[in-house]
């Protein structure tokens, strides 16, 4: 995970900036949504989606977010000249933050609807849901 | 909150994506990060950090972070010239997607260290920390 290459990019030693340099933007986070609640696999489901992403926008995010291990690639063994996009362990674990900017938009943002990443949890049974959803993710995207 | 430009301009109906659209970005959530966890408050403070933000980025930056009512500027009142920038309730709400973020980064990045926004919770006492972090928040920006 870590190599000097890395560490000379950084802006600085904090965790959060390091964060934001990997998915502090626009459209990481939205493909992650997919993968983890709309159960899209593929280059074209992925296009698909309603914020329409521009096709070089969605090849630069896969490439980044697989560089960085969030993701991985692998042949769809389907369809021999396809390829499915799978979340790694890495990915999985952002599922809490992909949740808590749903849940802050919901209170906040007006007329937002129909929208994936729904885990309904209280301040009781978070860690319990979170953890379920998580063991889920790791089964359906093959991570062990 | 609502108006109808705000609603043609959204990408969708989804809340994840409308989040992205307010905080989706390398910068504003390392500002909300400054002064959530640093103490900082003037643009001069916030402008001193370590990931040395552009100073046009930065200007920008607050402008959006104020029209989305996540922060709001007011006259300091030491310092006839100068102001503060104070988190919002709604600015305040995202405690918890900061703190999410550092942890994934925390463990997953190499080399970080010396970061703010640690709060200390295990499954258990989770709720509890964050709603005492968001209180000390509310009485320090003078939210009521």
């Amino acid at each position: 995970m870590k190599n000097s290459d890395e560490e000379i990019c950084r802006r600085s030693q904090c965790a959060i900036s390091a964060a934001l340099e990997t998915v502090g933007d626009k459209w990481s986070l939205l493909i992650l949504r997919d993968l983890m609640f709309s159960g899209k696999r593929t280059y074209g489901e992925l296009q698909a989606s309603d914020e329409k992403i521009a096709t070089n926008i969605l090849a630069a995010r896969l490439l980044s977010l697989e560089a960085s291990s969030i993701i991985r690639k692998m042949p769809d063994p389907d369809h021999g000249r396809r390829n499915l996009y799978l979340l790694t362990e890495k990915g999985i674990d952002l599922v809490a933050v992909v949740v808590e900017l749903r849940q802050w938009a919901e209170k906040y943002a007006a007329d937002v609807s129909s929208c994936p990443g729904q885990l309904k949890w209280n301040s009781k049974n978070r860690h319990e849901v979170l953890t379920a959803y998580k063991k889920k993710l790791r089964k359906e995207h093959g991570v062990i």
